[in-house]
């Protein structure tokens, strides 16, 4: 054997005039076939037990999906058991057709008939391997031999399915050249095409070609060039449904899905969060939620995507990943501060535009539209800007901090993130917001006080202060009046030495947390000494003490900040 | 906001005439960066410390990854620190450059350009963002205030560049329009060229351009068709190296990396894993190892990839998929019986066809590629066909059953695994292989023998055969003639009740299990009273004893089955 990657044939591609598929777009929801109870089932180290499938079959069912493939009954007893409960327990809705599989031999094909009888829809997938390396080394046949074995199985299927159908069984055929993306496309569209005949295929009753990339081998532009020229040769593709098996070895069985719909298929086979063998089948809850965020309607449910999740986690005891698309337990976070902006900015146009639209930068979709929320999509570590800390203020707790004190209260959290080194949570920012603004009780303390207010005849609003204040160890009185509250205050302590800041900016607003209301002050002082700025945040239920309290709190801000010097 | 799907504006692809993309095939790797330190490292939810980021870097260099973005320097005080660390403990080898991010802000590039001092090679890579969405939502300023401000911050980085060039670092450029598929094609290629010009890019003094899918918005060919008209328009084409930095929203980040690649694209921003914001970044793992398997040199080493594996999970906190392509724990796992089946004939044809390539069914890599091994890829449950369990017999255990066993000893353990509803482990097989064959010793025990041979002058061999046999309470002698042991012990018990049986088929071989060597033969006995057949199997350190133990065995299991019925 060669070394290394020099011991692996490239994957020969398809050659094709004049391909199509790169100018269309896709502009609606295929025929969706889930293969979670067959080909993910088989593929757990523990597969799921009756009353799991059951349970993952009432959700597929709740989601959405009409075609559910369930097994494989002719395989082992657990498989016949499944199909037989579902039949006769009465799972089955009547606008849902269950799907069994079947290699194309005889008995295992006779025990499948036994396995469905009862059902009202019935699709019989049948299949055997049709790829130029398994010819080669594991059947041994040359072509006209793999092809007598499908068309074998299709007659005995055809013949066996008369008295079913009479009796008024909805009984469809699907056959899957497996490992097709392996096979010369020429003998794949005439095995095809023999089985197609041989089972009467017609526009009116068509049968389905399932062409499964039963091993990723290849590109999927490449993939959709063996699927666009096979769709173009095959004789009876008007009665035919061509429908898609994808896997992912190389990672790309999302855009081989999607390629091989603009190339003609009509129908896929997935799994949910993309469980089967290897490294699974394709995911069916990104095809669709992509399809959505196209504003294509995919015709699955997924509005509660941790419901769904917590029951395949449960049934299946696969986890599904943290950044899984859609699902994943940080795909709607973002820890980068410019990205937090932007989202910020992005809800803001939203709301102030009143567009029909979703356009919020770095959220493909809305979260709200799977369930999920908003609060948990800002982590402050230490790569965030400072805006994250602001937008948790906000969106966590309430505090719509002003725009100016952002980079003020940004360094607070960036200094801590630094000193940690690891993500901080939205109550340890609440907490640092509090340690640093609010709980600030010294070295002045307002003891006690009292407010005059007066209107004028002319409407001029007169307000007179009176007040206690505590120093350290010093109590004294002032008083001072004002056309307001904060400017009565300001006027109060004109005299004392406390007194040595100029007001620049303040902002206020209510925090309604359940039936409690309270009063947010945002005070910004400026120290006269030294030039320096600081803001004070107050808080009361009582709207003329919080801008008081915020200015204490910028005052004894400054005292400290001095005092450390 | 219009409700569900129909609140998201379909993405608008770029109009391409005689796209060339998909008829190029992919013959070489591109330039690897990995920007695990940076976009990896600010999506943890616990960013790595000073000592994680050294090791993970050091891993990176050892993967043999050339331009290695380390982070953000001007963000903060951890980011600058491990920029120092690692320029002044010297960990960066001289045929690596490391890439640091910067806004295109001027304070902050002139801090990058302090974090950078005293390295060798410096990629210097700035960013502002171009979307339309972001400019109407995030910046309120037309196209000429973006231009500017990748213009202005060009302009200074040339300018600060001069003296550490002139000192002999090789410091070079790199740009990203940021959210660049969210761009007018038009206007990327506009600001680009803007950058290229203010960079004084040549042929010579190549400057990056990197076009980030900051968010997956679009399908890989609508992605490829707008790289190609973008490399197309660009008027320094040959001035530029095209960079992809490609997300993974809508699961498709891999597809979009290698058709970019054929649309035009020499280099590639990844992450180990795929890790990054939201679903991550494109995984350089399954890229490189795609590359690979098609017979192309990824110029990146992962033939441990468990050692890389475990260093990722420890640093970053974040696991690893089980369905991971190359990386996961069940990738090399077939559950599947016919997938196991097919994997013992491409290895069989691979031992007796000696042929140079990687030719198994199933196994789109050589496992033994990437430092996994062959023997966990077979595990057996309920969905596993008669093949599997011989498989692990012979792969776990050495003992090659004969064909025609294997249906017989596999519906054995298809009892077991439908009884207990899961998956049995390799050892409880090889507990019911011994349990069902081996350890058989009743009704009939070969309490003593002796064998006699002799080679006459024609060179035919003649053994003559002496025993006694216990059977329950009774003890018996026997004796006769043949021309082998297993003829001669026949032919002693030819008068006995215990000889009602035609021997039908006999195969043996040698188990080597270190310095032990041991015989086992496989004997397939017909019951003449009733026609069925019963395997039996032998095992001794005396050639001569394994058949007449397997015979043995086969009488005893035809007593014990007749017994049971």
């Amino acid at each position: 054997m060669k070394p290394g990657y020099q011991k692996y044939i490239p994957f020969q591609p398809q050659k094709i005039e004049n391909r199509t598929w790169p100018d269309r777009v896709i502009t609606k929801a295929p025929v969706w076939c889930s293969v979670d109870l067959r080909d993910g089932n088989q593929a757990l180290v523990d597969p799921m037990n009756l009353q799991e499938k059951l349970e993952y079959f009432h959700t597929l069912v709740d989601i959405g999906v009409k075609e559910i493939e369930i097994g494989f009954p002719s395989a082992s007893e657990t498989e016949y058991e499944i199909c037989r409960e579902l039949i006769e327990g009465g799972h089955i809705p009547d606008d849902v057709t269950i799907q069994v599989l079947v290699q194309a031999r005889e008995h295992l094909i006779k025990k499948t008939f036994e396995a469905i009888r009862g059902a009202k829809n019935v699709i019989l997938h049948f299949y055997n391997s049709t790829s130029t390396l398994q010819r080669k080394v594991v059947f041994h046949m040359d072509t006209d031999g793999i092809t007598k074995i499908a068309t074998d199985a299709a007659d005995l299927i055809y013949e066996m399915s008369k008295p079913l159908i009479d009796q008024g069984m909805n009984l469809r055929f699907e056959y899957s050249p497996e490992s097709f993306m392996g096979t010369e496309m020429d003998y794949a569209v005439e095995i095809c095409q023999a089985v197609l005949e041989h089972l009467h295929a017609t526009p009116e009753r068509k049968v389905i070609l399932n062409l499964p990339t039963t091993v990723e081998n290849c590109m999927p532009n490449q993939f959709a060039d063996m699927l666009e020229y096979f769709c173009r040769k095959i004789p009876g593709r008007d009665s035919a449904i061509i429908s898609l098996h994808p896997h992912n070895d190389r990672g790309t069985g999302v855009a081989t899905t999607e390629l091989g719909l603009l190339a003609g298929a009509d129908r896929v086979e997935a799994t949910l969060f993309g469980n089967g063998e290897r490294t699974g089948n394709v995911d069916m809850v990104t095809l669709a939620m992509n399809m959505w965020t196209q504003g294509i309607d995919p015709e699955l449910d997924f509005h509660d995507i941790n419901k769904i999740k917590e029951m395949f986690e449960r049934c299946t005891k696969m986890p599904v990943g943290d950044r899984q698309p859609y699902a994943g337990k940080l795909v709607f976070t973002a820890f980068s501060g410019s990205h937090q902006d932007a989202i910020n900015k992005g809800s803001q146009y939203m709301k102030d535009s009143g567009t029909e639209y979703w356009e919020i930068p770095y959220l493909p979709i809305d979260p709200a539209d799977v369930g999920r929320e908003y609060e948990p999509i800002i982590r402050i570590n230490s790569q965030s800007g400072k805006g994250g800390a602001a937008y948790i203020m906000e969106h966590n707790f309430g505090f719509d901090l002003p725009k100016a004190m952002h980079p003020e209260f940004g360094s607070v959290v960036q200094h801590e993130t630094d000193a940690v080194g690891t993500e901080i949570t939205p109550e340890r920012i609440n907490q640092l917001f509090h340690q640093t603004y609010i709980d600030v009780d010294g070295p002045y303390k307002l003891l006690k006080h009292a407010f005059q207010e007066t209107i004028d005849g002319e409407g001029h609003s007169h307000v007179a202060f009176q007040g206690t204040i505590q120093h350290t160890d010093t109590i004294f009185q002032v008083s001072g009046e004002g056309n307001g509250p904060i400017d009565a205050f300001f006027n109060a302590i004109k005299g004392e030495k406390m007194a040595r800041f100029s007001f620049l900016d303040y902002a206020s607003h209510a925090i309604t947390d359940g039936s409690d209301s309270q009063g947010v002050a945002y005070i910004l002082l400026q120290d006269q000494r030294d030039g320096k700025k600081y803001w004070g945040v107050g808080l009361s239920h009582n709207i003329n003490l919080a801008p008081l309290r915020g200015i204490l709190s910028a005052i004894n801000r400054a005292k400290r900040a001095r005092h450390h010097e």
